[in-house]
């Protein structure tokens, strides 16, 4: 495909010594090549902290993001990002992750034909999260994964109304709910009983955690739906989380309404290495 | 919307003293308001069985089907219907169906306006299957539920090799499997621990049954997918089965190909109840 | 059966105005009947808050408690009685409770023969729980439903090891742990995806919440067995909760020590309606 | 423990000619320790035939059972040794079994003590099972893993009512259903959602597969209880499997009686590998 690529940013796991390391090799690497690196390797600012210029340079100025880490890396790429849908390679250290498909002996060889513009992408849906409180938006984001709520840990169960496109779908009695992305289907979802949803899959997926009805099983939607949950009453202490890494405080009859976002994530992927290649390596089906 | 209704076909429930008055009834009202009935009441051909001349008189005169009967009438309604896309309105005598939700109270006034060309419709997505010996086509359908495989009774677990879009997805050691629609997200699919899926979502569920390797979750995909099962060796006495309604014997190394039909089902909806208000009264949320 | 009662100990659902009055008229009917009231009817101690006299003499003096709210209340009662086994009939308000087997309407007619020593009793297993911290024991208490180790809302997965009778049994990375008898088999437990347990079963439970590896499923145990539970590292703000009323903060290397209780709750049954009745009604299997 | 071995039975996975080899060695090498071998290594009766005189002659002569194969074999050992208590060590060829928990490489090592009289062993509970047709005891059998009820192939739902010391449990609307000693809660019971249940439980497990109501969870209960399967109308070409080797036709109004045999299975344990080893390779829990 596309156009090559000029210059890279670098995302580095915090507090990871061999990733660092990898990064500085990586610069010299690409200056070898005359691929410039945007500012400078470093870790996505802190989900509770401003972006500085350093993240803002390396937004706007890279054709390619490298992330060195796990999908905990990528999912905080994928917020520096913002609405930019620049590819991005995730490079793991240990075990496949389902982000980040490439190992790290594998850099170099993967990086060669991409520099030149050829590699393949897969482009993954994400959520704009928006939390209401009457007429008020106190905050949002974009996920890649997932919106969380979850009940306090003293709570008794909370509740949750679910609306989709305006249309009353349940008043749901759990520990919590999670909204999710085909890419976030096999994240909480799955450990909370959801399904797997390949990411070519025009859907999200809505997921009680632990429901007090036994019948309140996963739903799938339309990934063009409109979802909105309200707290319920005698709701105390309930966070909204984004992507596991952002939590905002709700108070009972805030509404959190999400829809797909404009912009998607674009993955590049392993020529060589499909979606269930990588899922029966996680899930140990072999 | 639509084009006002001149004639109307009739599928009874079989055996089902109460449908079959009712059935009389009906071409008595519709007779004096000037509609008339495609051939005669009558249950819809067996699934083994060929279908005769007044099958496809209903099939070809009707511009709306009233089903008298259950979900199960209805299924058999669409396996009559072919490929038209006529719509259907589905009667039910006890509680409230997935596919039957009008009341037998609410037949008259529910009538009363789509014989006028006022109704709301809601379109379901159905699966063609297709099963291959070899080089041969041994058998066909399409479904509005599932296309299921079992093992027999007294069998082992059988293995069945799953591909999507001619990629591998995983070898399938398992009681069977079920490929769902939507609408059969809510059928055998959520008794074997399947997603529901609402009926306006691109995607079909691929959903092992009790899988020897319990990291086998549920997997909901596009419904654009093609998607390949093919059954391994030690394998005896395997049965495809349609609906639930049409057995095809299979052997080792057959392969069944499943695909989004190119028609849809027409379900004619009462104009005050949701997809959501029948799921809740079925799974008993309240 | 056995002797008679000669003094009744009455505990009131808090802000339950209706059994407050019931609580009221029912001292009146006791009291000609011959039949002594324990000190007064009563709210049970909060799970926070010291027992005063009121208490001490309605547990001491009781030959028998009658719990008027819910199963919360018949909770908090178990935990008023310590380590006396007086009976307990518990009457609902609402719909049937797993606990609360009696309908207020049958309230009379229930009591009338239990006053002169005829009544059927089950007896429920509790557990002793203790909390370690190095070789403090830094809290303990008696639970009949389920002691819990949850974490905090927005802390990652968090690790708890588990051993049975010194014997390793697994590392598990969840949301938390739930440890419940058959009692609590119907409560947090079902949500968690345990299974039933039938009273008169000598087994416990431990079951993950929302594990991160699927194949940790729930695991029934005797109920001779000595259950640690020591939660890892990287663990903060997490929670041990006895029955859901009572917590404790956890620290890194705390160990939570369970066995079965030396005493057992018991529970006055309805002549006429079984273990199983309840369930189906609960469950809505009908 | 115990007395020494003078005589050993040798039971050999049928058609697996590596344990056919192991088979004869072990001949040789036991007889140079002067311990003798029952009759002569052979695979256990099938299901469906009668025994013979060596069956009988393994059966009564031997101290100690060896099982080459894997865990299918030693369920046709445990039948073939009806209710004598002979020890039973089963060896494996490829990965652990949770039956066969010594590895071939670990043959001589193990055998040595035990010849002795040295070993440990863990008693496992059986079930009696016994199928009846009205005042006809059509069939019985003993059961190391489950006694499973399953639909024919093209059958609808069955219906099976379930009684618990001749109190009504539920109807259970199904696939089948499974009753399962601790022993078999590692086989189908766990595809099929149920709990893992430790061999030291008093407990049995009755899993309905695949219930059309999704409320109807596995029911874990006392050893001590008379568990009774009554087969409900429209229930056609039902069968009853014991240990998935053994099958009886059942008919409409047919009842499965089933409770604990009086004797045990007694497997020789490897000193330092416990039950929660064992399960966490197979599960893949590390």
């Amino acid at each position: 495909m596309r156009k090559s690529i000029k210059t890279v940013g670098i995302i580095v796991k915090p507090e990871h010594a061999e990733a660092s390391k990898t990064a500085a090799e990586l610069c010299e690497w690409l200056g070898r090549r005359g691929v410039s690196v945007a500012g400078e390797p470093r870790r996505a600012p802190r989900a509770d902290a401003a972006e500085d210029a350093r993240d803002v340079e390396i937004r706007e100025k890279s054709d390619l993001i490298v992330v060195l880490g796990g999908d905990g890396t990528m999912i905080s790429a994928a917020r520096l990002l913002k609405n930019r849908e620049t590819p991005v390679i995730g490079i793991n250290y240990g075990s496949l992750g389902y982000l980040t498909e490439f190992r790290i002996e594998e850099l170099h060889q993967a990086l060669e034909p991409i520099l030149g513009g050829e590699f393949f992408t897969e482009e993954r849906t994400k959520l704009d999260v928006e939390l209401w409180r009457g007429e008020n938006r106190v905050a949002c984001g974009t996920v890649l994964n997932d919106a969380v709520i979850n009940k306090a840990i003293l709570a008794r169960i909370i509740s949750i109304d679910v609306s989709l496109n305006g249309s009353f779908v349940n008043s749901f009695r759990a520990d919590g709910l999670i909204v999710g992305t085909p890419t976030g289907s096999t994240a909480y979802n799955l450990s909370a009983g959801g399904p797997l949803i390949h990411p070519s899959t025009n859907a999200f997926v809505i997921t009680p955690i632990c429901p007090f009805t036994l019948t309140n099983r996963p739903i799938v939607v339309s990934d063009e739906s409109q979802i909105d949950l309200t707290l319920g009453a005698d709701s105390d202490g309930v966070m909204l989380t984004l992507d596991g890494q952002v939590g905002h405080k709700m108070q009972v009859g805030d509404r959190v309404a999400i829809r797909k976002s404009a912009t998607r994530f674009i993955m590049v992927r392993p020529p060589n290495r499909s979606y269930f290649d990588v899922l029966r390596d996680k899930l140990r089906w072999g």
